[in-house]
């Protein structure tokens, strides 16, 4: 069977008992937002114990505080109401074994209206709010728990973040299951009001 | 009980029964990527059928195709093999009841270091390769299925994106529960090659 078929067959199964589902409410019921790794061994509502409606979700590759994942907190906070964010990065993660330069050597000859030079790999398209005709940085990183104190201190200090939200940083370990603070970057993440 | 203790409970409990798990490879064992909302009532491995270890996942606010989610998708792929993409939309999304105004209004009492001018908001902070110094897209839209289009439409013809991977265009009914195409963003993102 393929993928496609697979998945509505499986959503087939899942809508079949939704029941009290269709009642739950926009604003996530607990008031928290986990920005986390788009890797497949992870299910943050399986290690975090969520429930459909308890919570934001944001993942990408690395679960980096990109410019997307903070206009992703900052909605969750201003218009939804969250009010405690955690960070969560994991072990043996791409981000971590693969790194720009293995990114250029393997996007080289798969580019179409993209060149490289001396700052970086960049493409031409179409104009400003897009990828295009920027530089793109791939979020690589070297040490996994440095790379949750950078995260949490970016969105910290990113002056659309309001000083009373708690920030909490930990990294998932894929070889336990287990949630491993990173003391140092809940330190950071402290709230100041 | 507190946010963070119920998390860290919750996760005991999972990493408790972590079994097979620990031996989960890294590259996604279904090889397929859903870029899907971070809105708290979608649970993408429930409303899919994805187990640990099936499928990368990627969630922004609105499931949009932002350049971080294709940042997000192009290692998916280039890096981890992913050979099929799902954008999912949602009903009753944040980004379709509010807009930038709105987004405006509800900032304007709390930003500090930003300012608003004739061409949106901005941040003055920390130089290049930040949200800082640019305009911010908030996202919004106001049609569902169109915001499929444009999303699929965005990732389809991005220089970085191969042309062998299909993408299926789909939104999710908050109220059933159930999967429901968006037959044109499917055809914008029939695979070419």
């Amino acid at each position: 069977m393929s993928v496609l078929l697979e998945v509505l067959k499986a959503n087939e199964a899942y809508a079949a008992s939704f029941g009290d589902k269709a009642k739950l409410a926009l604003p996530p019921a607990r008031r928290f937002a986990i920005l986390t790794c788009m890797d497949a061994r992870l299910d943050p509502a399986k290690y975090a114990g969520l429930s459909e409606g308890d919570a934001h979700v944001i993942r990408n590759a690395g679960g980096r505080a990109s410019d997307d994942a903070i206009r992703s907190l900052v909605i969750s906070y201003k218009l939804l109401g969250t009010k405690e964010w955690f960070v969560i990065h994991h072990s043996d993660c791409g981000m971590q074994l693969f790194d720009d330069e293995i990114m250029s050597g393997l996007l080289e000859k798969s580019l179409e209206g993209a060149t490289i030079d001396e700052t970086g790999w960049h493409d031409h398209g179409h104009g400003p709010g897009s990828v295009h005709g920027r530089y793109i940085k791939w979020h690589t990183f070297k040490d996994l728990a440095a790379s949750v104190v950078e995260d949490v201190k970016r969105i910290r200090s990113h002056p659309l973040v309001p000083a009373n939200i708690p920030i909490y940083g930990y990294y998932y370990d894929v070889k336990s299951g287990r949630l491993v603070e990173v003391p140092e970057a809940t330190a950071v993440g402290r709230a100041t009001a």
